[in-house]
């Protein structure tokens, strides 16, 4: 019988890591949007200079939690602090395993006293749904799955239409929309602003460093309110430039976020066991692939922890209780044993690179721009010189504004910034991923920077790279 | 008053080659079909090495002609002979002007005494719909028109499917769908054949050198045949790879298609001067791009003849009369001055470029893979060491199987193969086109290698650009 759980599929496969390094899923997809409006370098360049559209309505699980255990419910799966969870506010919600790990995130809204909207990937709306059930909570969830990675021209609905402008010029474009100034709502807040004839509802971001506002309604509205921004941007005299798909998840790279750890929930006992018998066989984290040059036997070797991920600052220490509690409590006394940072790709390792697929013969892993991540959840090994293991790069890109090839990952905390590394790239052994083609494994020399990247970029262009040839 | 037809818009910007230049039409684009099944390596390599399956459904007008005088009207507005036209058989129709130039190419396939098929791109359909209203042809047209570039998760429908299968194992995989051997279809013939319990027409086809058959029916049947196709591969044991829209392009490459001559309808009285009325201001040829460093006053420097792109040999001179037969005898007396060839671009200068996008400051124009064209109609300048112009590159990009760009166009006749000539690379100006990012012009070498260029890459390969450095 085919396997129905991702607990059948491990038992079929034996090993967990080789399960997703062979996975056949394809690239993780970007769906439904065009995969470009201009070109994907003046896209970059919008949010950098001028100001850029993200249609962000498809590519998000949305996740409703309502009733009267919504906010308790919620409290208890999250690490974050609930007490300054005030109505129209948003937080970064991280759900992390009895043992610490990272399940993956979302951003979370307050709609209500009980009602939140919560949107992300898979594994974290796949979380809540399992903890409310198992949990036998007082909630009721509506769950609305990402739009399908290959439509391929049938009709795409969502509950919701979600869009994002962001850049130095994005204020100019709310007064036009709104019909004079907007309130002054603070980061991460929400507040109503007119868009047209209809009121929406904003939230304060900003992904790139600039200014933004993320806008949602029903997804009824989409094509009005879409005209009504881009007519503001025209009436403001806005270079708005609307995101393809191609461009859109590179901006993550300029800000520093990770959307990608491999969540943690493919060992351990308990809860974790029931999960994995209640996950489908071809739920993300079962189907999912794992891409990238760090190749353990061990499926935790790739999990991460909110210290890693920076995400301690907001850990609500103060709850009573909450899911991974007690483990995050012996990781802070023991210290976290590495943390995040933006790697700088050498100039001349990426050419080198590219130029292997002008040759005759099985080049290295092409580099494919603007994303040449591969797979669900990355993991590149980061070497030092003697090819001790110091880091996982999670995340790459190239960024137009930085003329240069940036990841995400984490260090060991004895590695310092400036610190030139090795990171392994392409796969050691062919896998039977279908995102990857033949290729050989080489190394790319990676500066340690500061994650978010952008504004070292602007204070010490002169130390780079591309200046240090 | 905006513009309703090609000539407003002509005549409000004065210069017609200014106007398509800086036409903010953007990128033309292969729409509805996803970026990528697997990757755009494997998918290059698939029609090389296994199969692979094109989904044509999407990208291509289609025109079907009936009526009394079908045959007659479009054998008078083809340069085609009609002469061998039987039922079940199929042309590469190209129609010219009055002048000799080409509008475009369509495939058609003859139905019935009556009834025709027609497929490809905008402006021979544009042209077709127009000579029948202005001759006052007895046909009936019904015109399905390629599907929307960036739908946005609407639902796409179109009158017919349209699969294409092809490579060395292809024939295994179209025995198991006919559920037995397939009749011996010959080129560019039609054939009838079972795909499961679907009767469909199949046209013996071979793009990329490797046989193949290309099959259609009503659109509503799609999923039904794609399943079967899937199915029968994995029943044949044959790697059929689904091969996505940024793969896809690049397959006329190999094969020495040019795609996307400028119709050459701009210049010219009488039916011309009407057609030029009768375009909307948003067709094809008034919303698309000129691309490229090619620069010329003269919108009819822009222009090709079917001796240029080697369409001489099916010209049907026995034919009592068609549009453009005398302009075109008095070139044939006269000699073609520029015939078709591939450009084999040099490694360096390609990686020369490359490493511009990881330097501050303006970078040469982007080349982006597998497919860096970025207009409706693209001209570079080739010339001479003395700068010269000798030739025109017409259609560029990487292939994965020969390892290196190439680029579709044409030489003057006096160019040899394997004379290596000076391409400039990217536009002289800024202009307001959005596919392009600001770039600095440059040179890029390019060695004159025969159309199709496949071939020649399998019988000279020592003599190339790869093991000459």
């Amino acid at each position: 019988m085919a396997p129905t759980s991702l607990q059948d599929k491990i038992d079929a496969h034996g090993n967990t890591v080789e399960m997703l390094r062979n996975s056949q899923i394809g690239m993780y997809v970007y769906p439904v949007v065009a995969p470009e409006f201009q070109n994907w370098r003046n896209e970059q360049a919008a949010w950098r200079e001028s100001a850029v559209l993200f249609d962000q309505s498809h590519h998000m699980d949305e996740l409703i939690v309502e009733g009267p255990q919504a906010t308790e419910f919620l409290s208890y799966h999250g690490i974050n602090s609930f007490s300054n969870f005030e109505l129209n506010r948003a937080k970064h919600f991280v759900p992390v395993t009895p043992a610490g790990h990272v399940i993956g995130d979302h951003i979370i809204f307050r709609e209500s006293e009980q009602k939140y909207i919560l949107v992300g990937r898979a594994p974290t709306s796949n979380w809540l749904m399992f903890c409310a059930a198992w949990g036998k909570w007082n909630v009721r969830i509506r769950h609305d799955p990402r739009s399908p990675s290959r439509p391929e021209g049938e009709r795409v609905l969502r509950e919701h239409y979600r869009y994002q402008i962001q850049g130095p010029e994005a204020p100019k474009i709310f007064e036009k929309m709104n019909g004079g100034p907007i309130p002054d709502i603070k980061f991460f807040h929400v507040d109503w602003i007119n868009v047209g004839s209809k009121k929406v509802q904003a939230l304060r971001h900003g992904m790139s460093g600039a200014p933004g506002l993320e806008i949602w309604g029903p997804y009824a509205d989409k094509h009005y309110v879409h005209s009504v921004i881009m007519q503001a941007a025209k009436d403001a005299g806005v270079n708005l430039v609307q995101c393809g798909s191609r461009a859109y998840s590179t901006n993550t790279l300029e800000s520093g976020w990770i959307p990608s750890p491999l969540p943690g929930i493919y060992t351990g006992d308990g809860m974790l066991a029931d999960y994995r018998q209640w996950l489908g066989a071809d739920s993300y984290e079962a189907a999912g692939a794992i891409g990238g040059s760090y190749v353990s036997e061990n499926i935790e070797d790739y999990y991460v922890n909110p210290f890693e991920l920076g995400y301690d600052f907001y850990i609500g220490w103060k709850k009573d209780d909450f899911v991974g509690k007690a483990a995050l409590e012996k990781i802070k006394a023991e210290g976290a044993k590495r943390k995040k940072v933006t790697f700088e790709w050498n100039r001349d390792d990426v050419l080198k690179v590219i130029a292997s697929g002008f040759e005759k013969g099985t080049p290295f892993k092409w580099i494919d721009f603007p994303q040449p991540n591969y797979a669900s959840s990355s993991a590149d090994r980061v070497e030092t010189e003697d090819g001790t293991m110091v880091g996982m790069s999670m995340f790459n890109g190239y960024s137009w504004n930085e003329r240069c090839m940036l990841s995400l990952g984490v260090v060991d905390t004895s590695v310092n910034e400036g610190d030139v590394l090795t990171m392994k790239w392409g796969e050691p052994e062919t896998t039977k991923k279908t995102s990857t083609e033949p290729h050989e494994q080489t190394t790319i020399r990676v500066r340690v920077s500061p994650t978010p990247y952008a504004a070292e970029a602007r204070t010490s262009y002169a130390d780079s790279w591309r200046t240090r040839r």
